[in-house]
């Protein structure tokens, strides 16, 4: 049997949102540890890593490692009824065919309960690289969502250098070539808007930022992205959920010569 | 001679908005009681209940009674241009075409007024039944808004049963299953959220959610709705406007057998 | 050379907001006076002409004049990316093909920089009237946005007549009519809600809704707008900038007899 009950429901909810537009169906893999996923998006370009440890919940029972097999669009479509406040309940028998969710909300009284039919799905065996990185940069996750938002309108590839002078994004297309540069910022007063910037030696590499884009998704679960880097190495996009979990994304670069126009 | 003042007009609005997605043309029937309405709906499967008394108005002279014979997609546009704080008057002459709306604003010094032709619309003889119902709840206008906006995700049809365990909603469709349950409650220091359940047998009806979701655009005119069911008999979702007058509406149950899918 | 830096990034971004729906491709015309357009729109109904002096700017160097050609949907999508509290710089050389922008933001340590390429615009010599106006009105912009805006529903003509009464807008169309009447208000205490009227004669004249619409994009550069008008002459709608320029527009009456329906 498994049980978990989530005083807070609604980072789970962002959770969801957070990957529903990488990946259509999905295993979440329940351990006595934690839930995890762990799948490529579904175009097969790039890796999304989640964890969220079982600490993070108020009651957790895990009898049998099983993996929940979930199509996200309705996932997030009940997730949609969860209120602010809500705490959440997540229960399957050992074989079972069914995810039960529940959302309770003690001030209006209010129970919802919702069962979901699981579905079996192939698991993938994916390697996730665990090297050291030559960069590795701390932001506030809204800035780095502005940033990959707003470059979009110059071109499709994102050129991501990491050097002295700061972490800088660019982008060239028909209308000009547009840069934006981050510097290293630790002067501020809320540690959430400081920038650090932690340099063995340069990086740069170039991305799409169409998948940027979706990585952003997760900026609700934390106010700050950590982003590492090394040459010819996919790129490490990562938000850490308190000290409870985190959702990963890691995305291959492009080759310069053959893949702009 | 008809004429009315409203200081708060935002009240006039609210009831136009209320029922213009249900109606297109409408009479609204003056007597030097109140404005009323009682017509079906387009498609005649609800039935739309509206009064605010004389009371409710700061002058109010009808010399004789007469029907406005409006069409609400031209009202509901010219309310469009009503101001939060706009007083609003209404003049028709007792064998008018027309239909004077003034609205005015002290403070900006404002007055918008406008003419806009009448109709003749064949009025409906609708009796509206006034039996005791076996279960009456009263409950927060926004949590039931919530609800069966939410519950349209998991099917078209929703089952509300009123039982000693509070006031359930159940929705059945391919994702799966969704219930609802409000508890009573009237713990909470404001009364507008409380949750009152007043049954004497328990009851259990199915609606369109379609329907339920038209009714719930009265949501901004009252706090509070009250729910009345009997075994067989049509709902009546109510929105008392202050002590003034009320938006009702009564929909027939669906019959289980037939028309589920 | 040219160089300017505008601590308040934001006026420049609204100003080309203000104008962006009415003109594809505009020079800017940069003199050590002022940076200036003047140009029809796409249409060649309205005329617009903006100017920013020179004392806007914390630094302003103009060696030589010249006309940045510009294309302002581009322009505007580099200016998307502006921050709220952004500082710009504009450099160009003097006989350059491309245009800098940068915009500094001290708080977070971000500099964004974008090589815009410059285009060759014929100039358009335009004589702009300056005659006295029998009427001057000045009142709340977001007013004036609001009834040209909501007039849209009633008509595609608004009359504007200028009376002892007020200033009066209306407009006649299939639902009937509406007119919404502004009286002189220098009562309350904010002096931006003033409406005073300043007339020589009364004067009453129509035009587009649709254009007096588009006018109103440049609501957030001022409070207040100032309407003149004299009989048979284009209208000016002026949108003062602090004490440092203005964006207006000139637009010439309907014919009451041939254009309307």
């Amino acid at each position: 049997m498994f049980e978990a009950r989530l005083a807070n429901g609604n980072i789970f909810k962002m959770i969801v949102e957070s990957i529903r537009e990488l990946i259509v169906d999905v295993n979440i893999d329940c351990s006595t540890e934690e839930l995890a996923i762990q799948c490529m998006d579904s175009a097969h370009v790039a890796l999304v890593s989640m964890s969220l440890s079982q600490s993070a919940f108020d009651h957790f029972r895990c009898d049998r490692s099983l993996s929940l097999g979930l199509n996200l669009p309705n996932v997030s479509k009940i997730f949609k009824m969860m209120g602010r406040d809500d705490t959440m309940v997540l229960k399957a028998e050992d074989s079972a065919d069914k995810l039960m969710l529940m959302f309770e909300n003690d001030k209006s009284g209010t129970i919802a309960d919702f069962e979901l039919k699981l579905m079996a799905i192939e698991a993938e065996q994916l390697g996730v690289p665990d090297t050291p990185y030559k960069c590795s940069i701390s932001m506030p996750s809204s800035e780095f969502q502005r940033i990959v938002r707003d470059l979009q309108v110059m071109g499709d590839t994102c050129k991501i250098s990491c050097t002295k002078e700061g972490l800088k994004f660019s982008a060239t297309g028909q209308i000009g070539t547009g840069n934006i540069l981050m510097r290293q910022n630790v002067a501020s007063e809320k540690e959430e808007d400081h920038v650090t910037i932690d340099m063995e030696e340069p990086v740069e590499l170039n991305f799409a930022l169409r998948y940027l884009n979706f990585f952003t998704k997760a900026t609700p679960l934390s106010p700050t992205v950590i982003i590492k880097m090394s040459p010819g190495l996919p790129i490490v996009i990562e938000y850490p959920i308190e000290q409870l979990g985190h959702v990963k994304y890691y995305l291959a670069p492009k080759m310069e010569e053959d893949e702009e126009e």
